[in-house]
């Protein structure tokens, strides 16, 4: 069972920098990433983990400004690589954009963290569905999914066009023949497409895992295509098992059209937990999170997710009939739910975004419920391992470190310890071939 | 007295690789960078400083896989991240070119890379003046000296604009008040400029330093007006001390008229050294290295310089008159020089480039000699401190540390301990402060 840890600073939860077991500062500290990460390597995690949107939010400062979400971070790759020294085995993956970045500055950076950390580098290849990160790079608004996907598969093509521009053992370094590299072994990229034009040799020899792990999460039909193409880590955001089973079974043949095999690629399934020694405490500790959100906050999610202004209510009095829109123009399984506990159960604004929760819902429970629902969807095929977050940071990875893997490992879910020093040799993924080297090899038989 | 040693692997002399006393394979070799660090920390350097090109070369690979200038190296950011880890005091610089990347990425990754080594990043600004750079980016060629200057001077005042997104006490992180940022304190940028537009908010706060530290070295007219009005630290490569003063004086006036003071840019002057214990031992390792440089790179770099090709030619007989072009295109000193060996002194091929030495003559003597040459030029007004290179690395950084730095600090030339924290403070450069603050102060007296 492959575990990922999504590493946001104090916590998934949106109240949890305001929690006293958090550190309110954790998001720029250098200092609490290291500890973090030395944290999941004992909990033998496969990856540790870290999402990203360039940009801050400008509007809406009365409710964002209660929250750390983005506003403040420390950048992926600069941070994975300083963490690259205080660890040994965990895998380091991070969010870069292809809507907003050049191929040949991604390849090498994330090649050189494959070299720094000897092995342990992946990409989360995303497109940024964020007109706020559109206006840090000179555009007024996102292009469209389907152009952004189409530049997606460039981008992702030519970047790892450029990881094989050296063949595995080109830099010969022979001294006696006075020979550094073997002219031979270098394979210039000459790519001409629709989004990038690149001529060029990578300045990096290959890394140690081959390539850098590449990760993706677009679940759209564009998003899946991409995926089964490319992607060797996706992580799903499916709310229940049956769907999940689905977008696994979905995933897995589509990939065969691209000539690749269902074990080349590992479906992580999102899971958010909040872990406790009795289920009594862990609803008692989601309450008091629930509790910590600010009016201004909880006012303003409500309102995004019911897509109407409600900054003007009274909080003690249930939204009124005709301020509730018709339907929903973007998530319409979070505006239904709004809406029910609205209508049905007729809820003050208070009460709701008290009993509202965003997105999935948080798995509560004990270090043995926990156990048994990751034991459920594993063995159940619905996924291949979990990409983990916790309303608590660090104390919730803690917690699952500490009670849900001695629990998992006794069940034979889990590792004892590291086997491989590499990413891939953790995850199972084979390492890939060098195109030029697999070509003349092909040639050869 | 400033030091900053530029990190090439193995060392500056192009047959540094074939000496048995570097590691051929120290370019992509995290652990001899953070060995090399620690050494420079030692030495109580300044800066560790790792220059760049986005590319390798594609053409005259017979001379060039000889060698492994800039063919197979780790990306500066992601070096340094790493090194910020394994060193406490050193300042921490990296190029980064303003014509191949984003000035948000930019912006951001360096501001990272402050906050990760706690106020001791820099960035050297670039415009990279490479052709194979440019084919790696979508370009025929690079464009226009004026136009690439153009574009890096609106790049870095954008990039610093973002820096002073937040002020400094704008994240107030108020458990109490639930209040994680001050919104009064984020100021957004709105940049709508001939190369880029940006309209946003960086997504880290301000750093350490206040901003990174700026590092340029451009040495053309266009170069110098961007140091006068932008630059904190300038490289300078003249190799007289009459040249050098001149440009330490022309730079110094001209920075009036963009309102700076001549203390807030340091001059640090290159000088490439070979330091032994005695002059002869100097010479006899310099003349030991010539030897070692191949026949195909000797013919190569004398071709490049003397703007013509020589690989037919016979090693032991002289240039014939004929092939010597008329005049120089590029590096007319370079032209010139080689010239005169050929023709005054009628050198053979071999001697010519076992004689030859590109661009600046390396210092080469005993500890005494060397620190003579320093206090020299510093005294005589040539610079503000010295960018070091070693003909073998870590060989001749070691020798410096050991043999040049006792003798600096013992004529009060050098600390002998860090005083402060960050590289503004090393360098005596003054902390900026925020644009917003400034201008509400101004308004307020």
């Amino acid at each position: 069972m492959a575990l990922a840890v999504l590493v946001g600073a104090t916590g998934s939860h949106i109240a949890s920098w305001l929690h006293p077991e958090t550190q309110a500062d954790a998001s720029t500290s250098i200092e609490w990433h290291r500890e973090t990460a030395a944290l999941a390597e004992r909990g033998l995690f496969d990856l540790f983990f870290i999402a990203d949107t360039p940009a801050a939010r400008t509007s809406n400062l009365a409710g964002f400004s209660r929250m750390p979400l983005y506003m403040n971070v420390l950048e992926p790759l600069t941070l994975l690589s300083a963490l690259a020294g205080s660890t040994r085995h965990i895998g380091l993956g991070g969010t870069a954009s292809t809507s907003f970045s050049e191929p040949y500055n991604i390849a090498r950076q994330f090649a050189s963290l494959d070299h720094i950390s000897h092995g342990r580098a992946a990409w989360n290849v995303v497109t940024s569905a964020n007109d706020f990160a559109a206006r840090n790079f000179g555009l007024e608004r996102l292009p469209p999914h389907g152009e952004r996907y189409a530049r997606a598969r460039e981008f992702v093509r030519l970047v790892q066009a450029l990881w094989d521009t050296w063949e595995d053992d080109a830099f010969v370094r022979d001294r006696e023949a006075g020979l550094f590299f073997d002219p031979a072994k270098q394979h210039p990229v000459h790519h001409e497409g629709k989004h990038f034009r690149v001529h060029g040799a990578l300045n990096i020899e290959r890394t140690p895992q081959g390539q850098p792990v590449i990760i993706q999460a677009g679940a759209s039909e564009a998003g899946r295509e991409l995926a089964a193409e490319t992607a060797e880590v996706v992580f799903s955001s499916e709310s229940t098992l049956e769907g999940s089973r689905a977008f696994y079974r979905d995933l897995k043949e589509r990939m065969a059209k691209y000539g690749r095999q269902p074990d080349d690629l590992k479906v992580l399934a999102g899971m958010p937990l909040l872990v406790a020694d009795s289920a009594q405490e862990a609803e008692d500790l989601h309450r008091t999170l629930q509790h910590l959100i600010h009016p201004d906050v909880g006012r303003m999610y409500l309102g995004m997710d019911l897509e109407t202004d409600l900054s003007d209510l009274p909080l003690d009095e249930p939204i009124p009939e005709e301020r509730i829109p018709k339907d929903a123009n973007h998530h319409k399984a979070f505006f239904d739910h709004i809406v029910h506990l609205a209508r049905v159960e007729k809820l003050t604004l208070r009460q709701l975004y008290l009993r509202y929760e965003r997105g999935r819902q948080t798995l509560r429970g004990t270090p043995m419920q926990v156990a048994d629902r990751l034991e459920e969807w594993f063995s159940g095929g619905a996924c291949d391992g979990f990409m983990l977050t916790f309303s608590l940071m660090p104390g919730g990875l803690a917690s699952f470190v500490g009670k849900v893997v001695p629990e998992l490992q006794r069940r034979g879910l889990m590792r004892s310890r590291y086997e491989g020093r590499t990413l891939r040799a953790h995850l199972g993924l084979r390492r890939p071939p060098n195109r030029h080297v697999a070509a003349q090899g092909a040639a050869a038989d």
